[in-house]
């Protein structure tokens, strides 16, 4: 039972139904939503209706936009030759953070995982081919996670990609920088020697 | 500087000003919203904007309700002449929730708290007083928070309705039922001790 009035009450089931957030962090959001001046209340929800309406994928590399193609693939400074492969838009913006990739990016929306019965035609695998197949690209390189799931999904699609005459790399697997030796695991202190540089 | 569309970006910064959300969380909610029915994140804004419009003061006792006068001053069932003042509409939801009391309440939405600058007359004291002064209330029972700022509204409310000739109590203080002994502050057993019963 609740003692808030029904709209309230509507109002903190939808703050609770979003992901981390619970019941009373959701009773906190829409207290604090209640006593934000009118205008702010509606620019809030104005944003959710934009965002929802206005926010689609773009036509090449299917990262987020607002047009019709992403400012990415717009734009006449970055090399369209290096297409960087990733699970989703959070990556494009942590790769883009580094300032060290100039190329395009293609986002996967996901990776594959029977586990979550996301298959190969639930990721935007196709989307990805049909633009290797239009020529143009030289270099394909899988920045998918290191994970199962994400390895994996770099796996299937530079098997699909390597026909089509496209050098297809991995990004370099080792130890992150500023860590610690000591809390690194087994598997990364391996492959961080066996991919070993000369200084 | 960002990397996704600006309709996104202004959704990112709404959810950033909730307290309690920062950056990523943000990020994570905008993207979850983004991946919501259409439907469903209508209802989202919708939900918004209802709460704010429709939610308001109850004329008599201030809490929150989306009529002229909220369910529990309009209940034939609850006994009128005993004023619960809470200083917070989730104070009423918390006694509600005990199920131990049938009386009318008073939201004081705020106590006085001279730091944050908020005095007598920022919090629905005159409110309480003009009730009082209509006749009809027999006792008030005082449910600030117990700490200082609520000990002081407690305080100050007291004195003004004593003159009104009408009975003014204090919630118990005691160690919490299902609490150990052990870990009970200093100022905590001292009450209990003070306000011991007779088994």
């Amino acid at each position: 039972m609740s003692f808030f009035p029904a709209p309230l009450d509507n109002l903190i089931d939808c703050f609770a139904r979003l992901p981390g957030v619970g019941r009373k962090s959701a009773q906190r959001l829409a207290f604090y939503v209640l006593r934000l001046p009118k205008e702010e209340a509606e620019a809030f929800a104005n944003a959710i209706l934009e965002a929802k309406n206005s926010v689609r994928y773009c036509n090449i590399c299917q990262n987020l936009t607002d047009g019709e193609i992403c400012q990415i693939c717009a734009s006449p400074k970055r090399d369209g030759a290096t297409v960087c492969v990733v699970a989703d838009p959070k990556d494009v913006a942590a790769i883009e953070r580094s300032r060290e990739y100039n190329g395009h990016y293609h986002v996967l929306h996901g990776v594959i995982s029977p586990m979550n019965h996301i298959g190969p035609d639930d990721i935007k695998i196709k989307e990805l081919l049909s633009r290797v197949n239009k020529g143009g690209i030289s270099e394909i390189i899988m920045a998918t996670n290191p994970d199962t799931e994400g390895e994996a999904t770099a796996m299937y699609v530079s098997r699909l990609l390597k026909p089509l005459g496209v050098k297809v790399t991995r990004l370099a697997y080792g130890i992150p920088v500023g860590s610690n030796l000591e809390y690194a695991d087994d598997a990364t202190l391996f492959r961080a020697l066996e991919g070993r540089r000369e200084m």
